[in-house]
């Protein structure tokens, strides 16, 4: 079943329009015409049985007929990432909307070497993503910050996992063992690694959790899935049966 | 510090001979020259301080100086993976690396479209991801295999998590809790899933441990990394401080 991701209300009062690149989609790649079935979500309404109600030049509108699933939203969990390159940055995005991310905010710190992405491109991502995954909402993208300011204005109710390779961090799952669900986040630097200064001033941070990854140097992208997985596997949804 | 993996053996009586490739990276792109340092290993000998010896047209040589670390190796963990497009399979393969798998078995089940791939090319990821990764050995890369081969020749001495996406399979972690590190392997299947009769071969298989990865469809490439990831946190070198 096609899954698409809206910005509309879901309900049977009105059809949907959805984008053109949608639509290109819906009728050049997957050649559906008027009547066939297909999915829509919109973050907040849950998940419809929906119709092509029209399709041509003009766009495509789409008309919801049965809400299938209730809307859930899955754990209040931020990863926090440094800019990397853009092929291992547009991996992690996609696996951070797979993996159940609720947010992705991009961070530029002491040895990244931008200090802007194509920020609606990475969202475009997620949102591809999130609707192969059959989640109900998107993970949202937010613009490049700096490090420094994020540390100063961290709120001290969400606990950061910081992915310290240089240290000696317990390892992740005895480091998170016991420890609440509720709003969380997750650190990962840049493939050169926080500078001194830096680990310095995360560590300093009450909600600091240090981990470890294991023995290996792990690139950025490898880091963001394995503290990803972790993290959902110790305290969230990857745990229930 | 540049590590490069070499087939020949190391100590101090003789230079190494490094690949083509290998003196090219040297030569043009690390700018490296007569006397300055790197690291080399082979998978058997440990880890040892090297000095190219000679570096020109005809090929590069480098002279083992000292042995800096002991030979070590990591679990006897096996990932079996189906075929998948190029750039995921490829994909899966640097974080095996990564993630401390001492093997790579492809194979070909009745949902993948491909019964063949370039393992030479698979294998040279393996080694670039082990030299960036730090560790001593590189994961062999084995041509593909029909699933229903493998199953009948499967040891019964090697437990083989099998992440089953259409079932009632216990959490990962919850299904690897209590059981002993030894031999094991994963077992990751194509985009579209085993087929019925595939799953029940696999479930039917004495040394099956079925595990669930959560509540979101994971494409292969997330799920193996997830279940790299897991594994080596419960039973692995991700658990060790």
């Amino acid at each position: 079943m096609i899954r698409l991701f809206v910005l509309d209300d879901l309900d049977t009062n009105a059809a949907v329009a959805v984008t053109p690149e949608q639509a290109h989609y819906l009728a050049n790649v997957m050649r559906l015409g008027v009547g066939d079935e297909l999915a829509l979500f919109n973050g907040r309404d849950g998940e419809w049985r929906a119709r092509v109600a029209s399709i041509g030049k003009r766009g495509c509108a789409v008309q919801p007929v049965e809400r299938t699933r209730e809307q859930t939203v899955g754990p209040d969990l931020d990863l926090v990432v440094a800019l990397v390159k853009r092929a291992r940055l547009e991996t992690i995005v996609e696996k951070a909307a797979e993996l159940g991310a609720r947010r992705v905010r991009l961070v530029v710190t002491e040895r990244t070497n931008a200090d802007h992405t194509r920020v609606d491109r990475l969202q475009a991502i997620a949102v591809e993503a999130a609707e192969q995954t059959g989640r109900l909402d998107v993970p949202a993208v937010t613009a490049p910050a700096k490090l420094a300011g994020l540390l100063a204005d961290w709120p001290p109710g969400r606990p950061l996992m910081f992915c310290d390779e240089a240290g000696d961090a317990p390892p992740a799952l005895a480091a998170l063992a016991g420890r609440g669900r509720g709003p969380w986040a997750l650190l990962i630097g840049p493939e050169g690694g926080f500078s001194p200064a830096e680990r310095t001033a995360i560590r300093a941070l009450p909600a600091a959790v240090p981990v470890g990854l294991g023995p290996r140097i792990l690139r950025a992208d490898t880091a963001a899935i394995a503290a990803l997985t972790l993290w959902q596997a110790a305290l969230g949804d990857l745990s229930d049966a």
